[in-house]
């Protein structure tokens, strides 16, 4: 088996495999805030690409989280943070989640053998997935409107090199840059990332607290996957694949 | 003023920067062999899209260079090893050249303030031609049929050192993800490069002698730019940039 790591959404289509499972990555903040709030007991979470069907199911009645270019939509009951998501909230809630780049990678990948999400706060339960699914696996980071970026990429190279020590093998130039960038800079990742521009932008709009949960590793088991149903796409947590399947 | 690196030609559009320098890379081997074609006495180079367009030229007398998938086209006078290009064959003369990725990316960039193309053999030169500019310089990679690689990115972050040195900045992710593996590699990049797919690609058709030629540093003072004249996109050897502009 092999894993592979796609850059940027804008690139995906050469890196498709409709054997793989594929593991879409965001994790300033859309793939962490997914994984935080189904941990938090939240049932169901609908990505949308636009702002303007965010809208629409909110005046339908629907819970919605929606944000661009950092910040909530005035509109919506959340942002784009995963602190937002509290039990209180969204335990047994269907949420509607629109945000800049993470819902466009999980449109992009929709024809995939299986698409999850994954962050670093979940990272072994969907590295646990792939392997009990015995695929190959594609990372695909969805960077900043379509620019590759370091968080993602890092994330890819994590994921690869669990994967390595598993028996997979590297597919790709992307994958050997991902896993290189990993194994010089997982004893310190915030020393690189003080250079990525997306956590520039957070701190700017006062964000420190978020991108400190960002970075946590492997506190939640959760792993979202998706399922598409009458063209809707919908995350479910998958509750049974970190000890069988 | 600025360096960044953009990983693939179907994401410049993002990376575009109408008043910057961007610098053409494919290592295996176009900007490679342009270079050497220059050196060796090449009056000009028309890059063109494809096959067809290369084929209607040589019907009307012109050299032509013409490579898909490591091969040369049979009706070619050359492929895309820097070898075929030899002082005998190229003094004086006004060559057409098509491979499969090089000549897409020049074309991708054609709108920037300049658009050079770039190598390890050329790597000092085409520097000192972007500090004579004193702009923002763009490394836009070649990559392998959209795919990014190793080799192209490694340069880019070749480009980002030594401009660092001068003062520039990186100006996104995508340059810092370049410096980092070329800081990490450069005083080995062959063990990094045993991984790449396309050097694996080269040595199976037998031009592990391109692949040494190709990752030699600082060997020739050329510097290609493009020229647009009615439509037709041109390289000449840029005599006057090194000493003075």
């Amino acid at each position: 088996m092999t894993v592979d790591v796609c850059f940027s959404p804008a690139l995906y289509n050469v890196y498709h495999n409709p054997e793989a499972v594929v593991i879409v990555v965001d994790i300033f903040r859309a793939t962490t805030t997914i994984a935080a709030a189904f941990h938090n007991g939240a049932a169901s979470i609908r990505p949308v690409a636009t702002v303007q069907e965010a809208e629409q199911y909110k005046e339908k009645g629907w819970l919605v989280g929606a944000e661009r270019n950092v910040r909530r939509c005035a509109f919506a009951d959340f942002g784009n943070s995963p602190s937002d998501y509290s039990p209180e909230m969204v335990v047994g809630k269907d949420i509607v989640f629109t945000t800049t780049n993470g819902t466009k990678s999980i449109t992009a990948a929709r024809e995939a053998y299986r698409v999850i999400t994954g962050a670093f706060i979940n990272l072994e339960a969907v590295v646990s997935y792939c392997t009990s699914h015995g695929r190959d696996v594609v990372v695909l980071c969805s960077g900043w409107e379509d620019k590759i970026n370091l968080e993602d990429t890092l994330f890819g190279g994590a994921v690869a090199q669990r994967l390595l020590d598993k028996g997979y093998k590297l597919k790709g130039d992307g994958a050997v840059m991902a896993y290189e960038l990993w194994e010089r800079h997982h004893t310190d990742i915030l020393s690189l990332l003080n250079q990525s521009e997306h956590m520039v932008r957070l701190r700017k709009n006062g964000l420190e607290s978020d991108v400190a949960y960002c970075l946590q590793m492997d506190l939640l088991t959760v792993v979202p996957e998706l399922t598409i149903t009458s063209d809707t796409l919908i995350l479910y947590n998958n509750l049974n694949t970190i000890h069988h399947e």
